[in-house]
């Protein structure tokens, strides 16, 4: 079967035309605050036009249908060409003057990782900073597709069931609409960031502020104006908000949807926001006792900061209100492993995704209980259903998959000459599009000081873990291109 | 089914006689060295002592059959019974004070791992000190046996397969009778080490320290009776030869036995094998242009401290010529992974073993070509043939339970006040039975200045870690304990 090239620069068109757009929607914020527009007027100009050449002209193709195969490639494309034609705002404004600087920064943005290049944010223009907040609102409503709807429907990484699960139906191997499903779930992305832009905007932030910041919490992005991220807001009001929000961007976005419509058991029955739940509170009651033992800080300010730094991580959000790193090097390990671990299948986090794990450990228990009864068949079981073997396996491939890619990142930066923790922590925030890392690139640094080579790296990084793996790695099987 | 205690404690008496037997093996040194005889004479009679009151009390039991069940508590019993009591000898001589410390060097004794609680090692009787080589080198005895024939037997941790296959026997589910499988092993095991053993002699070694050394090389334990390791030899004849053993000793016994039967293609064919040396040569390249380019030293010392090191910590036998840790942060990363790798399966090595990995990254290359045909049913193979689910499912379990108990050790390494990379380096050089560390654990250190805690997790750690895990978990599940 060939692959439908005219549909996919079709679709590839329509969402550069789109992106043009939004880089558009940016300009009220430039004229403002009585700013230069022409770089992001003409960097809407660009992209837009692309987008629109390759749409026009393959828009009178017969066969407008995408299959599988297609879907692939539209992905790994769609995101790759948004990175690299995102840089220009940065790039012609002058404020970043290296391609690999702006493609890490624009590429953190749709990825919604949030790590930064930026020595001073707050020197950049209002306008083009809130274009980096923009990449990321994107990003994330990219994600929530995908992870909701196309890559289930690609039956990658063995999300199928999950979601299967989620929209309730267990053993039906019914493909969701897709055009139905996005309409729902960015009904919920754009009510939440609205709700959460009120709510900041109550705590005391200006709108701009506030919607910037709403903007990159439902995209579990990590993006902030400020230099300080939201640190710089010393309310307790603000903080308590964001870390609220923060916990609904990390939760399967189709138990969201459920739970508007008043079906609350189906959220606070499942299993994995259960397991999720229950990680936040018990890693937040250690760094608790860590923070509150080890500074001169009251009680509820300890509780907070172990709280916010434990859910920012966890969703794989990414903003700071305090240096993990200091919590002793027990904190910085179980930091990491929460990097790695992310949040819930079917929300904006990255990560390997808590319901991964849950299947692993249940599946290794078993195996012990196995030893003693070899012969019994004893099927992993989430929700009270049995998980297929073939669910099992695509898990297991996907995890040592993604701790292969991390590996090889971590070998690459230690070669190029960062220490094993930077190395380790750069990775992992990257990989699981979280942001701050450890080491030099810890919660208070920032991406700058490391050489190209490691850039480009965990650029790659970033987009290989944001589209679950396989979406890429298939691209690199000889047997995606034949018979083109 | 009931336990049959009876049993069990019969061949655990054995057990302590044999080892008792072993103690007073080291009296000769003792007394050529004109020291001081009644610790070990009397440890010999201790133990011994209570296994013969323990084989003489069970002796008339009507039932000697050991089902798989008792088999788990016999393996498991069986070397924290062996740990406790070789901590005699070093108790009563009076250099070692604290029973901690001494648990800690005697299971690591046992466990082949090699990580020391001793300052200055060259302090201890010549007597004494052949009794620590001796602990690893009756604990490679054991694991020998416990790798090939009755772990698979037992259906542990997926193995059955392998040791089938180097047997020859693919499809039948033949149980190798392990009294005889375990006389031809030890045959091997025996005869390399007196082997090697001569060829030490030859390169000036005395016969104290060749056969101290031999002992822990076909063990993969790496106890040396020198502070400086095997540094102290400056001889690259010395080197080369304990290099030759120790790439043997993490070889598949049952290959190995194939092969000196004349039957090589059986080794030189098995893909493990190939891995194996693969690994071997990628590593030690990789390490050689390292060393040779920030060293002052000749390329044929580059060559052989990298090879030395790189074939020491992947066989899990731990012998030191130089510090690795001053090999860069990407050699120090990479030297992690080798730990965490283990050798070959049906060897003394420790780890998860290469096997393992080999069918976990298979699995994952097929996962991707799997996205674009489904329904396919591509199962993994292995030297050629297919293997069973069941297996791929167990190998997943135990992969992951390393892990987990991995993160556990790291965990109570941390907040126990170590930092990460020491705690990183110890509990996998300990879980995967090697010796040396990372950190303030390294090559150049030991384990001395560790608190309590850390130790006696430390020592569960190797056990867990020697006994592939499940031995000792299974007894932890409540089912194991049901109707005894």
């Amino acid at each position: 079967m060939r692959l439908n090239y005219k549909a996919v620069f079709n679709l590839l068109g329509l969402l550069l035309i789109f992106n043009g757009a939004f880089m558009w929607l940016c300009l009220p914020f430039s004229l403002y605050y009585k700013e230069d527009i022409f770089p992001i007027l003409i960097s809407g100009i660009i992209t837009a036009g692309v987008g629109s050449m390759a749409w026009l002209s393959t828009r009178n193709s017969k066969n407008k249908e995408l299959k599988k195969r297609d879907g692939f490639l539209v992905v790994s494309l769609g995101w790759i060409l948004m990175s690299i034609f995102g840089t220009i705002p940065f790039l012609l404004s002058g404020h970043v003057t290296s391609f690999t600087d702006a493609f890490f920064e624009t590429a953190s943005g749709y990825t919604t990782t949030g790590a930064s290049i930026l020595n001073n944010i707050e020197a950049l223009p209002y306008g083009l900073l809130f274009w980096r907040s923009t990449t990321q609102w994107v990003g994330g409503m990219g994600i929530i597709v995908l992870a909701v709807a196309i890559l289930p429907t690609l039956g990658i990484g063995g999300m199928q069931l999950f979601t299967a699960e989620a929209s309730g139906i267990t053993h039906d191997k019914l493909k969701p609409k897709i055009k139905d499903t996005a309409r729902r779930l960015w009904t919920i992305y754009l009510g939440l960031t609205l709700l959460e832009t009120i709510f900041l905007m109550f705590g005391g932030m200006s709108f701009y502020d506030a919607l910037s910041h709403s903007f990159t919490t439902m995209a579990s992005g990590g993006f902030s104006p400020k230099n300080a991220s939201v640190a710089y807001y010393n309310s307790a009001f603000i903080q308590y908000t964001i870390i609220f929000f923060m916990i609904l961007a990390g939760t399967n976005f189709s138990l969201l949807y459920f739970f508007f419509k008043g079906k609350i058991r189906r959220l606070i029955d499942n299993e994995e926001f259960r397991v999720y739940c229950i990680t936040i509170i018990t890693v937040t009651i250690i760094s608790t006792v860590i923070v509150f033992s080890e500074s001169w800080q009251g009680f509820e300010k300890a509780f907070r900061d172990a709280l916010f730094q434990v859910v920012s991580v966890l969703s794989s959000t990414g903003f700071v209100t305090a240096d993990y790193t200091k919590w002793t090097s027990l904190v910085s390990f179980i930091f990491l492993l929460l990097m790695l671990s992310g949040a819930s299948a079917g929300s904006t986090s990255g990560g390997i995704k808590v319901i991964r794990f849950t299947l692993l450990l249940k599946n290794s228990f078993l195996a012990v209980k196995r030893q003693l009864h070899p012969s019994a068949v004893i099927p992993v079981r989430i929700n009270g259903n049995a998980v297929e073997e073939e669910t099992m396996f695509n898990v297991m491939a996907f995890v040592i998959l993604y701790l292969t890619i991390f590996v090889f990142g971590v070998f690459i930066l230690t070669f190029t000459g960062n220490d094993i923790i930077t190395s380790l922590g750069a990775v992992a925030t990257c990989q699981g599009n979280i942001g701050p890392g450890l080491g030099t690139v810890g919660p208070v640094n920032n991406f700058a000081h490391l050489n190209d080579v490691s850039k480009w790296t965990l650029s790659i990084i970033m987009i290989l873990g944001r589209l679950e793996l396989f979406t890429i790695l298939v691209l690199l099987t000889p047997n995606y291109w034949r018979g083109l």
